[in-house]
């Protein structure tokens, strides 16, 4: 149901007028948006990806996704034969022009998300499916600036939250995350905690994409922010956890001086004048999960989502695996500050400015989110506990080192054995997740 | 067997010759070490106190451990009732002097190692024991410095190892860590991997204190220093580790240059030219283990041992409670740096040269290892998985915090909340390690 929704919003998205760089149908020369729809992942799904063609009087060749594609265009009517990248068949489609669009049926072997050349799986038997060719939306001459004032916020990640705007590559968006008493009356979808603002639809993003966002200002709002005064199970032993003496009155509402970059507690008996820097962050910052997944918003995954990471701040980059055309970008759930691993259920809750750019890097989806700040290459690790998080941090951090670094593993493990910093982000929430960073200044010695 | 041999060390040490402090037998005043040996623990085993007594016309009061004295010297026969910390009787001693010291039978009512006033535990019953009165060794008129050159290294963690040195608090000794081959043939006791210099006994440190260790100073003495290049298990995921294609002659000797603080790697197809900042660091650093307990070099636990954390460095000050007189101090297992978890089963292996000062503080002992940086307090979590070792570790940072700077479980969850930090630091020896920490700039805002 959630998907069907989707898929509506994005054809009316790549119905908007076209721009100058598409042809009519007739010529199939250019860039494409292919979709098959088929019975994929054990339901009835529709596939997307890129596509680039090449006519030539009426011999057509190109890419469709991973495949090699040949063909020929006779009138309206087209026939295109897909191989694999070992030239092995892979699918054919059939059919014809439908005003500036073409399709038709075909059968397909379905192709995985990744490259499977090195897999030793058995190849799936061909299904019969049905096909469309759609050029992408076409970008503005210069890159736009928006100011989103939001309309509504959702509590729930899932690819059937409407898209809140649509942005291309390179546009910076100003917007908000939301504050509970200041937006009471903007309408609220889903009943999860951690509520986002969004989601950004980005054109030109497709599943099997990675999708860039680029921090670029990060400023609380408000002039206090509440935090939790007691310890989560996860992060103290259970015996003290059972002798704690929690104090129900305790005040626990910093105030927030943003230009002067602290926080101060009222004075307790103990903390009679606490003040600590503010390092402003977004604990939420998501796509929308695979499929048709729905997480409440205090969940977190290889989507991203509730990662509360404490450095995910004003000059960070984010790099997302886009799982649905448009990628659906959101974000929330602004902490002042927060120490790691969230031990106390929360960080230092407040709402802030946000500014951000995206970018998407085609045809390469990182496995899990990572991150770029001013110092580290950051892989997140979420997981069901803190040993798997270690380890899937450490693996993506150490894939990603192969494909852009090609080191090989000998190198990789002295490397990582020498430089490897881990961050404990978040031990509280329904997935945890681990960091493993490099510093820059040591990648930058390796070869690209 | 090992803590007989052990406490024959001990003796040997009380009684060298006295100095100007101590008095005749019959003037009991003064500071004893009190020694009273009964079925403890499940078997027969010396307790060990500091003692102050006050004579005043044969009537004796002071202070035993825990307990409250009060007695009658008659002629060379001393009787002495115990009390606890409520009043309540505690045991009796009685016996006479022998030389400088008194010793004789009594009954007990066994102390815990820390205060139980809190406890509700149920009291055990009256034990018969014997016991001494010793004076504690005499320090020197002025802090010593020694250069000790090994004659032996360690490979158990045991308090069974003989002393290679007795020093007093403010004492600074000067000397190197294991280096296989220029220390060939130098005896090595034991055959657990991650050797040890020392032990060096503190004069002073009784159990229930804690030992406080400075690194004045840490340099590599060697030009170069192997790594390993290939992931342990517990740092990647399963299907990573099975992939993994290592090169069996990858060479993984760096090149050391303590001068200019780098290493550089010979060059490979990937690391053409890889060179890091060193970070000198101690891998282990011990007390004997409590009672008649023995662990191989490589494990690591509430005694220290191989910690592996990569901010014991020069400059850091270490805090181990003490379970045997004399603490026992040794270290091993220098790396010229190491990244998070020691993720390749080694850091950059070295042998360096050490200096270091001993301090005891009396009456308080932490509970695991801390230490202090120039820029954290630090409390380590030593246990069997990584999610214990992180409430291990949190916990005994809170419970530093209550007893040093007096903040109720309120104030400490709103404070870590915000300022807490982890490093996971070992994930590959026998035991887990992470350390939690808080910046001293935050903990410089605490009443005290």
């Amino acid at each position: 149901m959630r998907i069907r929704l989707h898929c509506r919003t994005f054809f009316l998205a790549i119905t908007a007028p076209v721009a100058s760089h598409t042809a009519p149908a007739a010529d199939l020369s250019g860039e494409w948006v292919g979709q098959i729809t088929g019975p994929f992942d054990s339901q009835y799904t529709a596939q997307y990806n890129h596509v680039a063609l090449k006519a030539n009087d009426g011999k057509i060749s190109g890419l469709w996704g991973v495949y090699v594609v040949t063909g020929n265009l006779t009138g309206d009517m087209l026939s295109l034969s897909l191989a694999d990248a070992r030239g092995t068949a892979a699918g054919m489609l059939t059919g014809r022009a439908a005003g500036e669009e073409f399709d038709g049926k075909g059968s397909v072997i379905p192709a995985r998300r990744a490259n499977t050349a090195t897999s030793t799986a058995t190849a799936q038997p061909p299904q019969d499916v049905t096909w469309k060719l759609t050029r992408p939306a076409a970008p503005p001459a210069s890159p736009q600036s928006y100011n989103y004032e939001p309309k509504s916020y959702y509590g729930i990640y899932s690819a059937g939250e409407p898209p809140a705007l649509h942005i291309f590559p390179g546009d910076t968006v100003s917007t908000r995350t939301m504050d509970a008493a200041r937006d009471a009356s903007i309408p609220r979808h889903g009943n999860g905690g951690d509520v986002n603002v969004g989601p950004f639809y980005v054109e030109g993003a497709l599943p099997g994409d990675t999708l860039v966002v680029h921090i670029v200002k990060l400023r609380t709002n408000k002039p206090t922010g509440r935090q939790g005064s007691r310890f989560n199970a996860h992060a103290v032993t259970t015996a003290y956890a059972l002798a704690a003496h929690y104090d129900p009155d305790f005040n626990g509402n910093w105030n927030q001086n943003q230009d002067r970059n602290i926080a101060t507690l009222p004075a307790s008996p103990g903390l009679p004048h606490l003040t600590i820097p503010m390092k402003t962050m977004l604990g939420c910052i998501s796509v929308a999960p695979p499929g048709e997944e729905q997480y409440r918003g205090t969940d977190l995954g290889v989507f991203g989502g509730n990662l509360d990471y404490n450095d995910n701040v004003e000059g960070t980059t984010l790099y997302f695996p886009v799982f649905h055309p448009g990628a659906l970008l959101g974000m929330g759930d602004a902490h002042g500050a927060m120490g790691d691993g969230e031990v106390v259920g929360t960080g230092l809750e407040t709402s802030v400015d946000v500014t951000f750019t995206v970018d998407v890097i085609k045809g390469y989806a990182t496995p899990q989110v990572r991150a770029e700040t001013k110092d580290y290459l950051i892989s997140f690790g979420v997981s069901g506990s803190v040993p798997e998080s270690i380890q899937l941090a450490t693996t993506q951090l150490a894939d990603w080192m192969k494909h852009d670094y090609h080191l090989n593993d000998s190198e990789i493990a002295i490397f990582f054995g020498d430089v490897l910093k881990y961050d404990i982000t978040e031990l509280v929430d329904p997935h945890f997740n681990v960091v493993a960073k490099v510093p820059k200044s040591e990648v930058a010695l390796l070869n690209k």
